[in-house]
């Protein structure tokens, strides 16, 4: 229970508020509300059975690949990334509830989750604690029927407060008493909004923040335990919260790259419609004033600016289903080393499909809004709200920042190499198969050689921290993401120029029922 | 006059909106009018003279060196883009009647514009020509009384419409009936919104562009003649209308540098503020969890973003500070050989001095709201409102594609390459003079190498431009620009750490008054 307010009795403006004024009867008004289309979009994604389609069928999934999953969620991030935001939280929330929850639990949520008949939040942030998840201070205290109550302030939570769905399941990061400090004294908790018997759980929205994208998704401040009486479920063991909680949030990092991918590629998508309707100016070589003007597609400048976009978009796009295609090899291939070795790639490449579309994506959406010049810097046209959209992706479930010290540090470095070895290997090989099938050779060899600066750099900055400079090696962590991205992005684009090749020579290749460069 | 409207009748709707039910009245209330705000900003630059600070005494001014005015605009920009920019453009009109205007108009107009009881606009852009000056269509008529009668319309008017004076201004480019095609057929025309008699001139506000920035400055589409009675003045010749024109659009784009670099660098400013006062996490090498968090000023990758935004934001300004000490020599230098030596090195650095802190100064505010993290992506703090307010840098006054052809084509190439030996000269004595007061040798070396690269691709693009490849010459212009912003920025700095060098060694160099590292 906080403290008495020493102006005005907290209790009696609550009584007023609440109970005698029925404030939260006006948040039903249209003023106050979600917007109306958000009910639109996520009842046909819950009934389309997206929130669960990767799930197996035994809690009502549809068993779908990941990969396949991803394809399809890029038409629904494109379409709007609130709506398709809020649906992978709630698909992540049951897959938690799913895989660590006891039975009593499940049963409760994860099928209501998974059908979208309720909703759920990942609780994380606190204001004085962003990405420094060992310093966060909700408390959880055991009570006699085997439940906690849970008490302190979260941030930043997407889809925490709404009229949608008439229960929210907070799935909450929360200190036992008596717990160790830092990380391993994490547990997770599960906070809902209205308690198994009907009755309002003690949580509270505490402040909506104004955002400047993803409006329709609302970022809430929540208060637990205001008034003492905030119950929650322990999912999984105690001190396990974090490790735990790392398969949402992998899952949503992945999920994150789909997203900027997704909304980098709509953008270029608009651009390039917009540049081949524009008519304005002349070519560069054209002398006489008096002839029509041409397309802007017309111009180099617009035909760079809409390349760069496309290399940028389509490249995240594919980073992103090959991402997805590793996380389905990891959990689900036969040969156990199979597993492993996926495992591995996916974990390596996972800060590289976070921060790249969102990054670069980020770069992407400002190009399309300069394509369109002083219309694009108008809310009458849409790039100005991709670009708004995308900026976000650079700062929820991890920094850029925190990503880089992830993949130098932890993914790179301290695991001893291994996983950048399998990468140059898969690399390697695609530059010989490009090669064999008359991939530009100049390419595959820019490819080989900007991987072995990887590994040299690599070499270079793990001496440092070996060396007991750490600070030295991960000063550079943000430049050694770029680069390794950018490595990254050039593979995929050797891959997708191979296929074409195949493709373009009448080749079908490996089994691929279409492709769009398939003479129809 | 425009043809009747098939669905209802203009004059009809006409008579009910603006005589029976006075819809004019109601822009202003106040949900309708310019932000308040804006009218003490506005009258506060008007009564502190900065409209005619550097025009001479004449005519009202204060005939301040552009560099000691640019120096103040910073700080007005920093403040407010929207209110310095309608300064700007007002005192940029007057400048235009003072240059090029009969003694009539002149004495109408110029002493209402440099002291703000009018403002006044720059209305070239239509909506089928935008960076196409050569293809607008904007009509004038002769009349008997030696005006001309204008019909036509214009787009993205800047401070087209309002309620803060009584008349606005309007520089109009149109052709006078039989000019001929292309640019040489268009006139400067002076067209007030209030006739000198006082009557209300046919122009009419056709609508707001919701822009994503610069909110405060409303950006309307202008019809002009819809009555078939708008009143215009030529100003100058006819058919010197674009070349009267590019002494406003010079100032303008020095002008929107200026602002540019001053909007990074505020933005700097508040992430700087907000990271010293930001406690998150702990030291890289830190391992007890128990240690009080850091400031986040202790995070390297911290630290980079705000070294690479203070490279980028104080860069900018010294460059807009330098382009504005050309210009005062240009104009008013005692010897002619150095106002041309000036004047070509202005002409050469003008488009870099627009495009650089509008390109990099974005990057430099997209970091500011990255420092923030969620508090950055909020409309609760300001990094975002400069983020788009500098969005814009880049599109108006000429996009960044517009400045790189101007600065590859005409600035470097067209000019035989003059300008570009000049600014060689003046980076190669800067290098000279800062290894002799002891800056770091290999800095030095580096901005020689980076001119000499410069200078070795613009022969390879020159050439092909010379062999008839006028598009494998341009199709370059954007990177060539960013290559050479690039090292332009890295002259200043040279510039800067040679002062800076002297200053610490107890030289107070240059007959400076001040300098912020002299020991005090």
């Amino acid at each position: 229970m906080t403290d008495a307010n020493p102006l005005l009795d907290d209790r009696d403006v609550a009584f007023l508020l609440h109970d005698v004024h029925d404030a939260s009867a006006l948040c039903a008004l249209p003023a106050f509300a979600m917007h109306p289309k958000m009910r639109v979009m996520f009842t046909a994604l819950a009934d389309a059975g997206v929130l669960a389609a990767t799930r197996p069928f035994e809690v009502g999934g549809q068993q779908l690949p990941s990969l396949v999953y991803t394809a399809a969620s890029a038409y629904l991030c494109a379409g709007n990334s609130s709506a398709a935001g809020l649906a992978m939280l709630t698909s992540e929330a049951a897959h938690l509830i799913e895989s660590f929850g006891s039975d009593e639990l499940r049963a409760r949520y994860v099928a209501p989750l998974y059908t979208g008949a309720m909703t759920g939040t990942m609780a994380l942030t606190e204001p004085h604690a962003g990405s420094s998840l060992g310093d966060i201070t909700t408390r959880a205290t055991p009570h006699a029927d085997g439940s906690y109550r849970i008490s302190g302030a979260k941030i930043f939570i997407s889809g925490g407060e709404h009229d949608l769905t008439d229960n929210i399941v907070h799935m909450v990061l929360a200190r036992v008493e008596g717990a160790p400090r830092g990380t391993r004294g994490v547990s997770l908790f599960c906070v809902p909004k209205r308690r198994p018997d009907g009755a309002l759980n003690d949580v509270r929205c505490a402040g909506v923040l104004h955002k400047i994208g993803w409006r329709a998704l609302p970022s809430v401040a929540l208060n637990f335990g205001e008034e003492g009486d905030c119950h929650g479920w322990l999912v999984g063991a105690a001190g396990r919260g974090l490790p735990q909680m790392f398969q949402m949030m992998n899952a949503a990092r992945i999920g994150v790259g789909a997203s900027a991918a997704a909304t980098a590629y709509v953008a270029y998508q608009e651009a390039l419609r917009y540049a081949r309707s524009r008519p304005q100016g002349r070519a560069l070589t054209a002398r006489d004033g008096s002839s029509p003007q041409v397309l802007i597609t017309a111009h180099p400048d617009v035909r760079r600016m809409l390349l760069r976009q496309k290399a940028i978009a389509e490249g995240a796009l594919s980073l992103a289903f090959e991402a997805a295609r590793f996380a389905d090899l990891a959990e689900h291939a036969v040969d156990e080393s199979e597993r492993a070795r996926a495992r591995l790639l996916l974990d390596l490449l996972t800060p590289v499909v976070k921060t790249f579309p969102a990054e670069r994506g980020f770069e992407a959406n400002v190009l399309a809004v300069q394509v369109l010049g002083g219309y694009g810097y108008t809310s009458e046209y849409l790039p100005e709200l991709w670009m708004r959209d995308q900026k976000l992706n650079s700062i929820h479930e991890g920094t850029t920042g925190i990503q880089s010290l992830d993949l130098l540090g932890r993914k790179v470095v301290a695991g001893g190499g291994e996983a950048l070895r399998l990468w140059s290997e898969e690399v390697t090989r695609a530059t010989r198969e490009a090669r064999a099938v008359g991939v530009e050779g100049a390419w595959c060899d820019a490819v080989d050689a900007a991987v072995g600066d990887v590994a040299a750099l690599t070499m270079e900055l793990g001496a440092r921290g070996r060396s007991g400079d750490a600070e030295g090696m991960l000063a550079h962590a943000t430049d050694y993401l770029d680069l390794m991205s950018t490595v990254v992005i050039a593979w995929q684009w050797i891959e997708l120029a191979a296929v074409a090749h195949e493709a373009l020579a009448g080749q079908l290749p490996r089994g691929h029922a279409s492709c769009p460069l398939w003479p129809r």
